[in-house]
């Protein structure tokens, strides 16, 4: 089974002055990634505006990260549909486009339908029919839903389901995933804020909206924690936080893409109806960056 | 401006066993309507799982709809997406179909940058560019997303937004919407446990899931609002009540398709992940339409 | 069994500028309010701050408006405890101090532990013991509990809870409760926004907020809807429904008092920690009150 | 300023089979938990039922548990009042009773009023006027308030607030809190279930229910992580996740009395309307205790 042990970033889209796909800004990026020790990139997540994109335009994302990336980094494709017939479609075109895996929300649209057996009846059918091994993803402050430890562990017998991304934010429940699955099961933290504490209860790797900024300092505290090192990994968690938190909870995909701008990289504006930064939150973002003295230089 | 007065039942999409759509047994049901004095339809709402169909097959529900109605029904389409550029293509698409009106829900992914601010301007930039008017959808227990009477009163100035349906099922917050916007602006209940009331308040209409089951109690009950006759209404409007509730949210969608079996109209499963009601839902679903004193006979 | 049918403020206990009780302001309340058509008063409600009063300030407030009040007004007295002991406890002191009836809230502590089992035995133990009748107090907004018509019905069957504060605000639950219970059940909608919706469905009477700074609106409104007066009922519940929106959701205890001042009544402040109106919202509140055309003079 | 730097278990109240106080049954608990390397109790908290006792029986209370340790060991009373006044004079009685420090719960009966600015002044208020030093309770599951790390980072600085129980199970925010305060400010977790990450990340100590059932593995638990066996720490953990679960949000204040029962301390019924544990429930508590691993004998 496909092993995810290190930090992953869930890539952002970036878009031209029209709102077209900049795809040429993403490779760039990318490039930039590739010897900062990712093991590798998630494409289409939530902060990659997945569902602000086309499905062609979502093909061409994965595409170009892929031809951007090196042989050794995986390549994490985001499925964010509905429907079961969907959903499996959508695997099958990002494993065409050069996917690894396959990271599947939980559908979310008539949230009280979503009980723990529809949910076991969904990862099995879109498990049983992709072509790339498939990654649940648990993000209820997007979704409103919440797959719970008991489904997590139950699911993870099936042989083409590799793991989970969680990003509610529990530690007490995430530990108790890591409690339940089996050895092997890829359990990806999916909160900058808590990998630390995440990576000490045994989560075996993340997804971090903050490594888009900060990708050095996230791998040097994985490698921390893997090196018994919990003074370091702890004040790199300390450094991290604030801007963990102001690129996720606090100013969304806008503030990431305003903290990846002032950090050197390839930004720009979320796509309509989502608003770009505006002046005073972009004077934030950089304040925060700077106080966390994990940057060279911000402008 | 478009006026709405009167009841719309939101259809739902059958599919056969293998899952495809069933438009044969969406126009039956279509032609059934037709001499309920049902004002129009509703295609691709909620209750038409408009998430669970692709691009091509929502246009192919419009269609059929059109087709199978009479031209003194109006057909309002539903529009569900999240970026602005995906929700004005769909409009026009819809208007190209033969829809009338575009419901248009709220985004709702990025739920907590959903400000009164990114509203507006998404319901306006659509209303700019939509071929046709538009309703606007709001339905939190659905998106997780509020749309507060304030925003909705500002909205209602736009030319080409017609009006609102609200399934939010608050009476006061739709009293205050009705307070605040002008005379002919469409404010349509979306739930049938408390259409009277609303009704009494003030609301030109209704969009109904009971209305799919019980067209002619529905019309009844408007037309005994409009006629002074409370008495009659109150009485309806208890017999409606649980027949409403079972069809929305005690078992979602796919109750309201067994109660639509049960009451003759082509029924069927909902796509998955949802699953169909089971034998013991599907008793209670009957159970419940023959207590409510709506149906000369329930098999 | 007791009748309720008809308008009751939640009266707000006035504090001097020591915070002491204000007795004699109470009364004059009382007094004021005697001959307005109101059927009774509440006491320690959750408007009359009765969780910042001791035990012996809570039997003084009763005893000051039983004595201000007249024989044809029924005395209404909160019991707020969370233990049954302690809820059993204070039925029989507000019985001796004058109360008919008692307003017994849910407990709200352990919320996940209040399951209809709970609430059942609870109701049922305190009605049991106590020497006065009982009425159910579902608030959720402040509790966090929500107790559902099933169980409301189940208790209506005994001979000593005489009905039902419903202020959670939602009237398809509510006229689900009406549905429910039998004739003589005592059901009191306690949210001055949807009063008219909620009587026009066969709720008995109302507990209101809004009705400590416009009796007379309300008793008006009651007494439109009972005469069949539809249109006037609705023009008065538009004209209470932001007034009544600003001395509950929107400013709280603080903006009630406010505006009780403003209307010529004894207000004053809260106890801490609740904070009174500042200035902004004290002019916030007397323009809501001239707007609604409901006051001969605000100044 | 008091250091709380280790290990205390919130005590359960025990009550006799007629629901009076059980005195020497806490007692016992006691002196039993002397040895075990707690460094102190905590009286009337959430788990002691502290909104179950009458004024005196709160007092009794705290002169037990006071007789019962030594001198070695803080007393915490728990402080759980709506009104500034009631606050300031529970600390009073609590400091005559024999508490060290008052554990002061915000206020959380007019929720959407529990702004910031009012919480500040709630807390300054109190601490001004007590005798004995204060912890800001936040405990949401239970109030349905939040108190945010920068409002406690702002209480901090006065010199009569020591800290923060703080169980709302965040273990970001807690992080974000820790990062906030100064040096000293005691920062204790409330939950038994992320107790080493929140270590880890730098909490000085914990109160915790799953300590009342299993005191030296909690006291072990803190030990390792002072003493950078992180390994075992995490072991403990994983041990005590399902017992710290059932105890508390699993089966609440009747399953911790469960589990005391069956690891042999005095556990007795909760107060009614709260239910004592049943039959099955029973035999799941004594089953997780089994397979925690962490009591040589359950009966």
């Amino acid at each position: 089974m496909i092993q995810l042990n290190g930090i992953m970033p869930p890539l952002t889209t970036p878009f031209d002055a029209a709102g077209n796909l900049n795809l040429s800004g993403l490779a760039e990026n990318v490039a930039r990634y590739n010897d900062t020790g990712l093991i590798g990139y998630v494409a289409l997540g939530s902060n990659g505006e997945a569902i602000h994109l086309s499905s062609s335009e979502r093909l061409q994302v994965i595409e170009t990260i892929k031809r951007a990336s090196t042989p050794a980094h995986k390549i994490v494709a985001g499925v964010n549909e509905f429907s079961t017939r969907a959903a499996i479609e959508a695997t099958r075109a990002a494993s065409q486009a050069g996917a690894d895996c396959a990271l599947t929300i939980t559908p979310y649209f008539y949230k009280s339908a979503m009980t723990s057996e529809v949910l076991k009846r969904f990862f099995h059918e879109v498990a049983d029919a992709s072509p790339i091994p498939i990654l649940i993803y648990n993000v209820p402050q997007n979704t409103g839903v919440v797959i719970d430890s008991a489904t997590i562990a139950s699911l993870a017998s099936h042989e083409n389901i590799a793991g989970l991304k969680d990003s509610a934010g529990n530690i007490g429940t995430l530990s108790d995933t890591l409690r339940l699955v089996p050895a092997g099961f890829n359990v990806l933290v999916g909160n900058g804020g808590i990998v630390y504490p995440a990576l000490s209860m045994g989560a075996g790797g993340a997804i971090l909206a903050v490594a888009c900024v900060a990708p050095r300092a996230c791998v040097e505290l994985f490698e921390a924690v893997g090196g018994g090192n919990h003074a370091k990994a702890r004040e790199l968690q300390n450094r991290l936080l604030p801007v963990a938190h102001i690129v996720t909870a606090g100013l969304g995909v806008a503030g990431l893409k305003a903290a990846m701008k002032a950090a050197g990289f390839c930004g720009g504006e979320p796509r309509a109806p989502l608003a770009g930064a505006n002046e005073a939150n972009l004077e934030k973002v950089k304040s925060v960056l700077r106080e966390s003295g994990l940057f060279a230089h911000i402008e």
